[in-house]
């Protein structure tokens, strides 16, 4: 266990942390004691028929939800919904490498076991239904790897899945994904000072994870965020600035091992694993009304690919969002972007279940 | 100096080696004794007007041009023209940190100087002039960091420079190419292996070289590649067995501060140094019928890019060359990608200049 102030409400704002007990793991062993982070807005009715689940993406949290994407100006809006953000296995607030303590001493650090999307789902639906008694969700919406849950949860619990929009994620990770997801690896395990997944604090990986936040500046964006220097919107005066004062520091904050945990699951995401790798019979047992939502310049989850399995899915229906951010669109930058969100979910929510 | 059997004509097949004496350097300092390797075909008219210069790219020399787009079935026919392909200081043929020495000793490794891509086109200008008497060129064509020195000579020596074909490259380097080339040169230097530049072999450094090509597999090819597994047609049965048979063994052969030297002069390639950082008036002083040749999949000089320079180009015309392969198209895998190159070039030769 390493005390990591960033994994905190003091960065994170309130947030709920509660045992789901032993959570048997796909690719073996388990997590003795595995605690889910979460935060809700709005009240369950009465009917429990209103809850809305989001799952986090790679170093994202529910924070980046409640400050972007929830409100009473939003789709995502409390007053009308009980909105539930589980911060997924890994991401430093649940159970990850970095906390883990007590039972789940022996898996801490380089320990942790390989954690699938599907143990994710697992560990939500038993989340959902035992701790709120929710059987339904109205919509499961997600962004990256929370798209990745997100198909997830609609092949895996069609019955329980009324509604799925996917941002900028895919059902299947390409090979493509695989290999940056690779490099972004990479970055961090050849820094000397990882030694194995047993540094002392996240600052021995500094110069690693400051790489890995390098290649996400290749990657996350487009080539045309930086031609048209987007960052100075947000108020820098260089990319080099802009480097060094948010995305670097972004990451350097985090904990390497829990990075490490979400990017292997990363790697990994297939619903296919449900039906003997038969991608498109996986897709076919998706009953929610889908909205399969890619971004126009992300560049490892592009269009062509989230339209190519869209294809597949029996009510779904493809619905771009054009933001020149690319994949870091998702941080909701773009005056434009929330607008599109708010407004493509308005109108999944408003589709008869 | 470092002795590295790549760098040899046994990988190289024959080429020559010329001085060309002193070559001062735009960012200061010089290199005492510069030497060019270079490769020529066919046989220089009496009128001496049938010339053609072919600069290499990152990593690249004259032997992919000799072995994939010289020949007597393609437009650049030794039986037609004079064709020189000069690698490029710090390709590890020419002057290079790693072989450095003699006169150039003081500059070897990691002493050795900053090199511009302009240092290129005035030291290649002088070797056409002094050891063959070239004052003109029928055309100047180049990939990638060989399109950039085609678009240095072709603003800096407009009346030497008739045609020019600038493939997959663009006149002033984008910021997010930069972060690119800077995300390849941060996996060789973390190496401690590379001990900052002062390696005994460049196999102490093979694990930054190893991760330098995995980045490369992430942007030197497109997502569709990888997801149609164009790879297959190279005869390997899986990406993993393509990584460590090919793009691996390729990256890993060569100097660490040979590929640094042509991954900093790569990151600053500008015709707009001319010009007072003016691109349109840089542009504008081409008087080379011009064909600029983007690939349709490039994730790093994309045709957006190199379509807002052809603009500014009198006489210039957009060409896209169609391939799946993305910016490593430039290899000429595709069956279909030398017949694109080779009519576009036969066009551009048959414009009266």
């Amino acid at each position: 266990m390493i005390d990591n102030p960033y994994y905190t409400p003091e960065f994170h704002g309130d947030y709920d942390v509660v045992s789901i007990g032993r959570l048997d793991l796909e690719e073996g062993g388990s997590i003795p004691d595995c605690h889910l982070a979460f935060a809700t807005f709005g009240t369950l009715n009465d009917a429990k028929d209103n809850a809305i689940l989001i799952p986090t993406w790679f170093s994202g949290t529910h924070q980046i939800w409640r400050d972007v994407y929830i409100g009473p100006d939003h789709a995502l809006n409390p007053e009308e919904y009980f909105i539930v953000v589980v911060d997924q296995i890994g991401s430093g607030l649940s159970t990850s490498p970095h906390n883990a303590a007590g039972p789940n001493a022996d898996i801490a650090m380089s320990r942790f076991p390989k954690v699938r999307i599907g143990d994710d789902v697992v560990a939500q639906e038993r989340l959902l239904r035992k701790h709120f008694g929710i059987q339904t969700l109205a919509l499961v919406v997600g962004g990256s790897m929370g798209a990745q849950q997100t198909y997830e949860w609609a092949v895996r619990f069609p019955n329980k899945v009324l509604r799925a929009a996917m941002i900028a994620g895919t059902a299947q990770n390409t090979p493509h994904d695989f290999l940056f997801t690779k490099s972004l690896i990479e970055a961090i395990t050849s820094d000397p000072g990882y030694a194995e997944g047993e540094y002392k604090s996240n600052t021995d990986v500094v110069a690693g994870l400051t790489r890995h936040a390098g290649i996400w500046a290749v990657m996350g964006f487009s080539t045309e965020f930086w031609k048209q220097e987007v960052w100075r919107a947000l108020e820098f005066d260089s990319k080099e600035a802009f480097l060094a004062g948010f995305l670097e520091p972004y990451f350097t904050a985090m904990d390497p091992n829990d990075l490490l945990a979400q990017a292997w699951k990363w790697q990994r995401g297939d619903v296919a694993r449900h039906t003997g790798g038969d991608l498109v019979a996986a897709l076919g047992r998706i009953t929610a009304k889908t909205f399969v939502m890619p971004i126009s310049e992300d560049m490892f989850f592009p269009v062509r690919d989230a339209e190519a399995e869209a294809k597949h899915i029996p009510n779904s229906e493809l619905r771009v969002i054009d933001d020149i951010l690319g994949h870091l669109a998702l941080f909701g930058v773009a005056p434009t972007y929330m607008q599109q969100i708010d407004q493509n979910l308005r109108e999944l929510m408003a589709i008869p279940a």
